[in-house]
This record gives C-alpha cells, sequence and structure tokens, in this order.
C-alpha cells in the first residue's frame, strides 16, 4: 500500500491529522500505522529511528544541552460509527481526531520539518494505549529500553484544548468490606446485617469533602467515591458480608502511601484491602525547558485531574506536562472531533517553542 | 421392589419414620415413596385414596360434622452424607427425619391404624415443598382439585419441637433503586453517585424496628431488612444506578396491600418496585377442632414467624397450625435427627386428639 504520509500531509499538520485518522489503528491493530510513520522517519536525514512493536522513535543528536520528548500514542478506541474522517466547515470529525492523532500529526509534522531545533528531541509514536496498561508501548520500551526515553522533560501530545495540563493526580482503588452473621431473614434478629453495615461506610462516602490544593499554580481537586457494591447470599437469607468498593483520586503532592493511609483514616474500623495503586506526577514547572514552553504558550498551567502516561514519564524522573488540540470531553466519543484553528495554534505555539534560538 | 411400609411398621410411627427416610425422595424424585405410601393406604377399608402426580390423599367420610386435614410433604432437600438414616441412642440421624418424614410418619400411621377418628380426616401427602412453588403438591392440588382439600381445620407436621406453631407471617420482597449521573470519576463532582444515595436506604433499614404483635395469644415478631445491594459500571465511573432487594416479614394481621403500603412509607421518597409478595395467615384458633387440638397438646401456641404452607390452606378458608416432632433448626442440615421420644409423645397427642368421644 502506498504511504498516505507524503511529503506535502508532513509539511501540512491538519492534512497530516487527516491522513493519521484515516489510517484505522484500534489498538492491538496498529501495524500499518506505525509502518507509515516508520517509513515516513526513516528517509529524513536529521533523524535516527527506531522501533519495539508498534512503538516508533525517532531522536535527533545535535549535542544540545537538553533534551525534550514529544510523545503521542497511535492508537484508538474502536470506531463508532465516526470511521474515516469527515470534515464539515471548520471541525474535523473521526475516532481518534482529537484523542489523539492531531496530537501525534503536531509531533510527526516537527520531526520532519525541523532539523534544528533548539534542544535535541526524542518524537516518541507508541502502541496501545487505550487498552490494559501490559499492553502499553510507553510501558513496554520503559522496560526494554529505558535509554530510549531519557530526557529533561516531556510533553504528551494528549487532548487539552490547547491550555497546558501540568501533573497528573493519582489514583487508587480499594475494597472495604463489611461483616455480618447469616441468619434465616423470617428471624433476621439472631443475625447481623452486613449490608446495613455498610450504610456507614456509605455515609461516610457522602459526607467526604474532596481536598483542593494548589501546586505551582496549577489547581486539583480530589475525590473519593464508591464504584461498586455488591453483597447479598439469597432472598432469605441475612447477609453476611457486603463489599464496597472506592476509589480515590489524589494529588500528586501525596505519594502512595499517604494516600493508602487517608484512606485507612477515612474507613476506620472497617476492613480495607488496596487493590490498584498508581501515584500521580508533580506539575514538575520549575524546569527551564518547562518553563520555555510555558511562555511560548503564554498562558499559566491548569492542573490534570485524570491519570495519565506523564505519570510513567515522572516515574522515570521525566517532568511531563499534556498538551493537544482536541477537546478531552470529546475523546471516546461518536461525535469526536476537533477545530481546525485549533490545531493551527498548537502547531504554531510548539514550532515558535521549538525553534526559537 | 418389596413395599418397607409393612403392617407392622405402619403401627409403630419410629420403625415407620425410619422407614420413609430410608426411601430416598429428594425433590422430585418422589416417585418411588409415593408409590409406597398409595399402596399402603389402598388396602385399608375405612379410606377412599386418590392420586395426583406424586402427592397421594386418603380420606374417611364418616359422616362427621367437622373434618380435618394432616398434611405431610414427600420430598426432601439433598443428601448432604446423611442418607441413609442411623440411630444413635434415642436419636435418629438423617436427611428428612425432622423435614419431615417424623410428620409424615404421624398421618400414614394414624390413617391406617385408626379407623373411627372423631372428625372426618383428610391425610395428605405431598410432593415438591421444598422447591420452587409451581411443583409444590399442595399448590397443584389446589389448583386441580380443590374440594379434596374442603376441610375445617388442617394440621400442617412440618418440624416444630412438639410445639404448636400457629398462623405464619408473611413475605414480601421489593427493589428500592437509587438513581444518579454517571461521570468520570477523576471529576467526580459533576456526576451524582447512586451508591451514595443508597446510604439513606441502608440508614432507614439500620434504624427500623420490627414491630411485634400478638394474635390469639401468638407472639409475631416482623423484620425489614436488605437481601442483596448491587451497583456499579466499571472501577473509572460514578455509578448512576444502585439496587437494594429488601425483604419484609410481616404478622399476620396485616394483608398483602397493608405491607406493601407499609414498605413504600419506610422508603418514601425512593424508586420502589414489589418483586414478590406472599401474605401470612392468621393463626384461626378460634376453630373448635383447634382448640380440642390445642387442650389435647396442653400448651400455649406460639406463632410462627417463617413462611409455611399454613398459608396456603388459610387462603382456602382452611384455618392451619404446625405441630411436629422434628427440630426446625436442624432441618437442611448435615446432622440432622429426631428424637424418638418427641416422635412418641407427638403421636400419642394426635392419637388422643383424634381417637377421643
Amino acid at each position: 500500500m502506498e504511504n498516505p504520509l507524503t511529503p506535502e500531509v508532513l509539511a501540512d499538520p491538519v492534512a497530516l491529522t487527516r491522513a493519521l485518522v484515516d489510517i484505522e489503528s484500534v489498538s492491538l491493530n496498529e501495524q500499518a500505522i506505525a509502518d507509515h510513520v516508520e517509513q515516513a522517519l526513516r528517509g529524513v536525514p536529521h533523524l535516527t529511528t527506531f522501533r519495539h512493536g508498534n512503538t516508533v522513535m525517532a531522536r535527533t543528536d545535535l549535542g544540545r544541552a537538553q533534551r525534550v520528548v514529544l510523545a503521542g500514542h497511535l492508537d484508538t478506541v474502536p470506531h463508532n460509527d465516526n470511521f474515516p474522517s469527515t470534515l464539515r466547515g471548520d471541525l474535523l470529525y473521526g475516532c481518534g481526531t482529537s484523542d489523539m492523532k492531531s496530537g501525534v500529526a503536531y509531533a510527526l509534522h516537527l520531526a520532519v520539518t525541523l532539523p534544528e531545533p533548539r534542544y535535541d528531541v526524542t518524537y516518541f509514536f507508541y502502541e496501545a494505549e487505550e487498552i490494559e496498561s501490559t499492553y502499553n508501548g510507553l510501558f513496554l520500551v520503559s522496560e526494554a529500553h529505558p535509554e530510549w526515553l531519557r530526557a529533561d522533560f516531556a510533553v504528551l501530545l494528549e487532548p487539552t484544548y490547547g491550555v497546558v495540563e501540568a501533573g497528573c493526580q493519582g489514583t487508587m482503588r480499594a475494597i472495604v468490606t463489611t461483616h455480618g452473621e447469616r441468619a434465616h431473614s423470617a428471624r433476621s434478629w439472631r443475625g447481623v446485617n452486613a449490608i446495613h453495615g455498610a450504610g456507614e461506610v456509605l455515609r461516610r462516602l457522602q459526607a467526604y469533602e474532596g481536598r483542593r490544593v494548589t501546586i505551582d499554580g496549577c489547581a486539583y481537586r480530589e475525590g473519593l467515591n464508591a464504584v461498586r457494591i455488591v453483597g447479598g447470599v439469597s432472598g432469605n437469607v441475612i447477609p453476611d458480608r457486603c463489599e464496597i468498593e472506592v476509589n480515590f483520586r489524589f494529588a500528586p503532592d501525596r505519594d502512595a502511601a499517604e494516600a493508602e493511609a487517608h484512606v485507612r483514616e477515612v474507613f476506620a474500623g472497617f476492613d480495607l484491602a488496596v487493590t490498584d495503586m498508581a501515584p500521580g506526577a508533580l506539575p514538575g514547572l520549575d524546569n527551564p525547558a518547562a518553563r520555555e514552553f510555558l511562555t511560548a504558550v503564554g498562558a499559566e498551567p491548569v492542573g490534570k485531574l485524570g491519570w495519565t502516561d506523564v505519570a510513567r514519564f515522572a516515574a522515570m524522573g521525566v517532568p511531563a506536562l499534556n498538551f493537544g488540540p482536541g477537546d478531552p470531553n470529546l475523546a471516546h466519543h461518536r461525535d469526536e472531533h476537533v477545530e481546525i484553528g485549533k490545531i493551527r495554534d498548537g502547531a504554531a505555539t510548539l514550532h515558535r517553542w521549538l525553534a526559537a534560538v
């Protein structure tokens, strides 16, 4: 198949977004798009290109004092009657327009068109971000070739609608279990109803006020929520067990141990088991490349509430933030789209940042 | 196969209990026991015998002013390393010893050995009481041949450990549903958590005080309990729905409509759907045959808390009570057993009642 990523397409972030959207790449089906991206990069004299699975990386080696990463994932969620793309006025519709082929287009466009960026740059195009993390290309490369990801600062081109979202909140899950004693429901006073006992757990959740905290000018807001509850033996038995799964989203000034201690304090007196823990990432905006990036954008950063792959960079010691043209509220929706103007504005911002001397 | 229910065995309620226990009759496998019972009854000159499926009935027609029913089910729950019977001292162990072949033995023994009872008697041996009610022999006959069950009073020979349990409580199930709005759990304040909303339902259940009421000297005690709870969409979504199944056990002075109205009042403001309703039965102890029965037993009746087939008799206009030698707490347990002395005491009581003139 001919490569739709022609030199003319690579020169225009809007045309490139559309071409990338029109290459089907639902998670675990990224081979075609990775082949096209790799081929587009291999011929560029100022880049060295690597591949691991369906993750493709290209880097400059100009001996700059600082190295930055521009990263985007190649996969999308499954289509929902929104493939291929359609253009309606100033809006480009289709699966992956917002999340995040418009961001991928930035990195690929700059990789090919900017031979002498002000920092050395690692352009990173990875597979399988939308599914469980064991398939995630950023995770796999961080395990197999951590040296590929060494850098002073990273920009993850996830949809932020043109603002800078810095750091990210952590997420933790735990199961709170209440215990009772079974009895026949015709003689309920002989037992202890574990579902009734869960009422106090729900009361504490209902009363919980999530902390708001500002770090490096970024506002974060925590939340503690039941995401699942299950209990019951049969229609005539007083249940002896009820499980409430809770999800704590926490600001990046708490580490994993502090987050767990806090949740244990909230549910003091109850049986609690942690089932999942992914710490967040501090904004890391005191880094010089990050400061220059913020200057180029010309707007204050905001805190990222959801957990994103910036936390993987943070875990490798690379401060990272999110910046992309798509609207994050449209991600994974049938009417996903991106504004042409936003693509052009963001491309200009990145160019201003990387090309300046 | 030779009938183990020989004249010698039929003459002794203890030997008869053991012989009945040793005929395997787990629910839906009652053909052999029904055949043996029918054969034992067919040859008796003072009885007329009928059969419907694996339900067997025999009746006297002596022209007495009153007719009473003695009823017992032939089936058992599945065995649990407790078949066939074993005798240890004064205790007969085995599946069905308590629930309720010792009661069935009473009816069969009296049917064969008492040619001129003081009332006309209908002896009723029915199938499939331990499983869903569509198979229940008492239900099936009440639909197909309601005239077979016409009577002034009924004794259901279910295990009561030798006391008289009168009437029975009703049982009702309903689903209380709380509603909310989905949102990503990283931005939980944009949604409404339906599981948190269930906390108020559980609080009302926890605070609920079951009414105690005495009717015809029988004490009843109500209870309202959650028997199941389920809610949750996925680990990162604020759930928009939670269901709490509640079971209300209510005294027989409330009918179905009153029971439902009460539960709706308890959960005022919540979405509630009734899923199951089986009204109870009043003790009905003002009936002459019932009064004479209580005199023969010589002890005060107590209220029956669980729902039993006495409610089916009550629904047909036949006051009914439970009386049997087994311990109801042993029913369906691996170490189910019955005391030989209790079998003999109860048989003497029933004989005193029915034989007296």
